[in-house]
Protein backbone atom coordinates (compact mmCIF):
# COMPACT_ATOMS: atom_id res chain seq x y z
CA UNK A 1 0.00 0.00 0.00
CA UNK A 2 1.80 3.55 -0.88
CA UNK A 3 1.35 6.23 1.60
CA UNK A 4 -0.03 9.16 0.41
CA UNK A 5 2.35 12.06 -1.99
CA UNK A 6 2.47 15.87 -1.15
CA UNK A 7 3.08 17.28 -4.20
CA UNK A 8 4.53 20.33 -2.79
CA UNK A 9 6.64 18.55 -0.31
CA UNK A 10 8.02 16.37 -3.32
CA UNK A 11 9.16 19.76 -5.03
CA UNK A 12 10.79 20.86 -2.32
CA UNK A 13 13.14 17.93 -2.48
CA UNK A 14 14.64 19.24 -5.52
CA UNK A 15 15.57 22.50 -7.40
CA UNK A 16 17.17 21.11 -10.71
CA UNK A 17 15.34 22.24 -13.55
CA UNK A 18 14.39 19.65 -16.71
CA UNK A 19 15.03 16.79 -14.62
CA UNK A 20 12.03 15.00 -13.78
CA UNK A 21 11.78 12.86 -10.50
CA UNK A 22 9.19 9.66 -10.46
CA UNK A 23 7.21 10.12 -8.00
CA UNK A 24 4.36 7.25 -8.05
CA UNK A 25 3.80 4.93 -10.68
CA UNK A 26 0.30 3.49 -12.17
CA UNK A 27 0.48 0.21 -13.43
CA UNK A 28 3.71 0.61 -16.19
CA UNK A 29 3.04 4.78 -16.22
CA UNK A 30 5.22 7.34 -14.54
CA UNK A 31 3.67 10.12 -12.52
CA UNK A 32 6.57 12.65 -12.94
CA UNK A 33 7.47 16.42 -11.29
CA UNK A 34 9.46 18.53 -12.67
CA UNK A 35 10.80 22.43 -12.53
CA UNK A 36 11.32 24.00 -15.64
CA UNK A 37 12.33 27.34 -17.07
CA UNK A 38 13.65 28.70 -20.44
CA UNK A 39 13.49 26.61 -23.35
CA UNK A 40 13.60 23.07 -23.94
CA UNK A 41 14.65 21.09 -27.08
CA UNK A 42 11.92 19.62 -29.97
CA UNK A 43 11.33 16.42 -29.69
CA UNK A 44 8.58 13.55 -29.92
CA UNK A 45 7.92 10.76 -28.41
CA UNK A 46 6.80 7.86 -31.30
CA UNK A 47 5.06 5.30 -28.70
CA UNK A 48 3.84 7.64 -25.70
CA UNK A 49 1.29 10.11 -25.35
CA UNK A 50 2.29 12.86 -22.67
CA UNK A 51 -0.07 14.39 -20.29
CA UNK A 52 1.29 17.78 -18.34
CA UNK A 53 -0.59 18.92 -15.82
CA UNK A 54 0.20 22.91 -14.62
CA UNK A 55 1.03 22.89 -10.46
CA UNK A 56 2.20 26.08 -10.10
CA UNK A 57 3.08 28.77 -13.05
CA UNK A 58 2.51 28.91 -16.59
CA UNK A 59 4.43 27.72 -19.96
CA UNK A 60 3.80 27.31 -23.45
CA UNK A 61 4.04 24.12 -25.33
CA UNK A 62 4.87 25.10 -28.93
CA UNK A 63 4.00 22.70 -31.86
CA UNK A 64 5.59 22.97 -35.21
CA UNK A 65 2.15 24.46 -36.30
CA UNK A 66 0.52 26.19 -33.10
CA UNK A 67 1.43 27.24 -29.88
CA UNK A 68 -0.59 26.90 -26.49
CA UNK A 69 -0.62 28.43 -23.26
CA UNK A 70 -0.81 26.47 -20.56
CA UNK A 71 -1.40 28.02 -16.94
CA UNK A 72 -2.17 26.55 -13.32
CA UNK A 73 -4.68 24.47 -13.01
CA UNK A 74 -4.88 23.48 -16.88
CA UNK A 75 -2.79 20.37 -18.25
CA UNK A 76 -2.48 19.23 -21.78
CA UNK A 77 -1.99 16.06 -23.80
CA UNK A 78 0.75 15.70 -26.41
CA UNK A 79 -0.08 13.16 -28.88
CA UNK A 80 2.61 10.45 -29.68
CA UNK A 81 4.79 10.92 -32.50
CA UNK A 82 3.69 15.19 -31.91
CA UNK A 83 6.91 17.22 -32.28
CA UNK A 84 6.67 19.69 -29.17
CA UNK A 85 8.62 21.49 -27.00
CA UNK A 86 7.73 23.18 -23.84
CA UNK A 87 8.86 26.81 -23.25
CA UNK A 88 8.90 28.92 -19.51
CA UNK A 89 9.38 32.34 -20.06
CA UNK A 90 8.05 33.96 -17.09
CA UNK A 91 9.51 32.00 -14.49
CA UNK A 92 10.05 29.18 -13.21
CA UNK A 93 7.10 26.16 -13.69
CA UNK A 94 6.13 23.25 -11.67
CA UNK A 95 4.78 20.66 -13.77
CA UNK A 96 3.17 17.50 -13.07
CA UNK A 97 3.91 14.62 -16.18
CA UNK A 98 1.90 11.35 -16.55
CA UNK A 99 3.60 9.05 -19.13
CA UNK A 100 4.56 5.34 -20.11
CA UNK A 101 7.91 4.67 -17.60
CA UNK A 102 10.27 3.97 -20.87
CA UNK A 103 9.26 7.54 -21.89
CA UNK A 104 12.73 9.67 -22.75
CA UNK A 105 12.43 13.22 -21.88
CA UNK A 106 14.09 14.70 -24.56
CA UNK A 107 12.29 12.44 -26.90
CA UNK A 108 13.38 9.40 -29.59
CA UNK A 109 15.99 11.37 -31.14
CA UNK A 110 19.70 11.61 -30.04
CA UNK A 111 20.65 11.90 -26.73
CA UNK A 112 21.74 15.15 -25.37
CA UNK A 113 23.26 16.74 -22.53
CA UNK A 114 19.57 17.15 -21.28
CA UNK A 115 18.86 13.62 -21.85
CA UNK A 116 18.38 11.77 -17.95
CA UNK A 117 19.26 8.56 -18.65
CA UNK A 118 18.41 7.08 -14.61
CA UNK A 119 15.38 8.92 -13.49
CA UNK A 120 15.09 9.82 -9.77
CA UNK A 121 12.55 8.36 -7.88
CA UNK A 122 11.62 10.70 -4.62
CA UNK B 1 -3.14 17.65 -31.23
CA UNK B 2 -5.79 18.70 -28.54
CA UNK B 3 -6.88 21.94 -27.01
CA UNK B 4 -5.70 22.42 -22.49
CA UNK B 5 -7.86 21.24 -20.87
CA UNK B 6 -9.00 23.42 -17.83
CA UNK B 7 -10.04 21.35 -14.84
CA UNK B 8 -12.28 24.47 -12.91
CA UNK B 9 -14.11 24.55 -16.42
CA UNK B 10 -14.15 20.80 -16.17
CA UNK B 11 -15.73 20.23 -13.32
CA UNK B 12 -18.18 23.50 -14.06
CA UNK B 13 -19.72 20.91 -16.74
CA UNK B 14 -21.06 18.46 -14.28
CA UNK B 15 -23.29 18.13 -10.54
CA UNK B 16 -23.52 14.56 -10.09
CA UNK B 17 -21.08 12.68 -7.31
CA UNK B 18 -19.74 9.48 -7.97
CA UNK B 19 -19.69 9.64 -11.40
CA UNK B 20 -16.35 10.64 -13.22
CA UNK B 21 -15.51 12.13 -16.50
CA UNK B 22 -13.18 11.21 -18.77
CA UNK B 23 -11.56 14.46 -19.60
CA UNK B 24 -8.73 13.66 -21.85
CA UNK B 25 -6.81 10.25 -22.67
CA UNK B 26 -2.86 9.06 -22.04
CA UNK B 27 -2.61 6.08 -24.47
CA UNK B 28 -5.13 3.60 -23.02
CA UNK B 29 -5.46 5.51 -20.36
CA UNK B 30 -8.20 7.54 -18.80
CA UNK B 31 -7.58 10.89 -17.04
CA UNK B 32 -10.98 11.15 -14.37
CA UNK B 33 -12.30 13.73 -13.03
CA UNK B 34 -14.90 13.29 -10.23
CA UNK B 35 -16.71 14.99 -7.49
CA UNK B 36 -17.33 13.10 -4.36
CA UNK B 37 -18.60 13.40 -1.07
CA UNK B 38 -19.99 11.14 1.39
CA UNK B 39 -18.84 6.82 1.47
CA UNK B 40 -18.57 4.95 -1.71
CA UNK B 41 -18.92 1.32 -1.87
CA UNK B 42 -15.71 -1.39 -0.97
CA UNK B 43 -14.26 -2.60 -4.25
CA UNK B 44 -11.14 -3.46 -5.70
CA UNK B 45 -9.42 -3.57 -9.40
CA UNK B 46 -7.55 -6.71 -9.86
CA UNK B 47 -5.73 -5.70 -13.07
CA UNK B 48 -5.01 -1.50 -12.37
CA UNK B 49 -3.64 0.79 -10.20
CA UNK B 50 -5.69 3.59 -9.42
CA UNK B 51 -4.61 7.67 -8.70
CA UNK B 52 -6.38 10.29 -7.09
CA UNK B 53 -5.01 13.44 -6.60
CA UNK B 54 -7.11 15.74 -4.89
CA UNK B 55 -7.85 18.98 -6.43
CA UNK B 56 -10.19 20.59 -3.72
CA UNK B 57 -11.34 19.45 -0.16
CA UNK B 58 -9.60 16.46 1.31
CA UNK B 59 -11.27 12.83 2.03
CA UNK B 60 -10.29 9.60 3.60
CA UNK B 61 -9.32 6.30 1.63
CA UNK B 62 -10.15 3.52 3.58
CA UNK B 63 -8.70 0.13 3.31
CA UNK B 64 -9.43 -3.27 5.53
CA UNK B 65 -6.25 -2.71 7.46
CA UNK B 66 -5.78 1.75 7.38
CA UNK B 67 -7.24 4.82 6.64
CA UNK B 68 -5.52 7.64 4.73
CA UNK B 69 -6.25 11.15 4.98
CA UNK B 70 -5.71 12.47 1.47
CA UNK B 71 -5.86 16.83 1.15
CA UNK B 72 -5.83 19.08 -1.60
CA UNK B 73 -2.19 18.70 -3.45
CA UNK B 74 -2.12 15.25 -2.35
CA UNK B 75 -2.35 11.84 -4.10
CA UNK B 76 -2.32 8.35 -3.74
CA UNK B 77 -2.34 5.08 -5.72
CA UNK B 78 -4.42 2.38 -4.74
CA UNK B 79 -2.42 -0.73 -5.62
CA UNK B 80 -4.41 -3.33 -8.09
CA UNK B 81 -6.29 -6.21 -6.05
CA UNK B 82 -6.44 -3.56 -2.90
CA UNK B 83 -9.72 -3.64 -1.85
CA UNK B 84 -10.82 0.13 -0.52
CA UNK B 85 -13.59 2.94 -0.36
CA UNK B 86 -13.37 6.46 -0.28
CA UNK B 87 -15.08 8.23 2.23
CA UNK B 88 -15.36 12.27 1.93
CA UNK B 89 -16.80 13.28 5.61
CA UNK B 90 -16.32 17.29 4.95
CA UNK B 91 -18.14 18.32 1.76
CA UNK B 92 -17.91 17.79 -1.60
CA UNK B 93 -14.19 16.92 -2.86
CA UNK B 94 -13.31 17.45 -6.37
CA UNK B 95 -10.35 14.59 -7.50
CA UNK B 96 -8.57 13.65 -10.66
CA UNK B 97 -7.77 9.91 -11.20
CA UNK B 98 -5.40 8.16 -13.56
CA UNK B 99 -6.61 4.89 -14.56
CA UNK B 100 -6.68 2.07 -16.97
CA UNK B 101 -9.75 3.02 -19.70
CA UNK B 102 -12.03 0.03 -19.10
CA UNK B 103 -11.59 0.34 -15.39
CA UNK B 104 -14.84 -0.05 -13.81
CA UNK B 105 -15.60 2.88 -11.32
CA UNK B 106 -17.25 0.46 -8.33
CA UNK B 107 -14.38 -2.43 -8.87
CA UNK B 108 -14.80 -6.04 -10.49
CA UNK B 109 -17.31 -7.40 -8.50
CA UNK B 110 -21.29 -7.14 -8.99
CA UNK B 111 -22.73 -4.54 -10.88
CA UNK B 112 -24.02 -2.19 -8.90
CA UNK B 113 -26.63 0.89 -8.73
CA UNK B 114 -23.40 3.19 -8.66
CA UNK B 115 -21.53 1.46 -11.91
CA UNK B 116 -21.00 3.69 -14.32
CA UNK B 117 -21.79 1.46 -17.02
CA UNK B 118 -20.90 4.29 -20.09
CA UNK B 119 -17.98 6.63 -18.71
CA UNK B 120 -19.21 10.28 -19.88
CA UNK B 121 -16.58 12.16 -21.86
CA UNK B 122 -16.64 16.06 -21.28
Amino acid sequence: MTDKINLADKFALFDTQWSPKIIANVDDYDIRIARIEGEFDWHSHQHADEMFLVIRGEFVMEYRDRKQNVGMGEMIVVPKGTEHRPIAKNGEVQVMLFEKSDTRNTGDGAITSRTIMQMERI
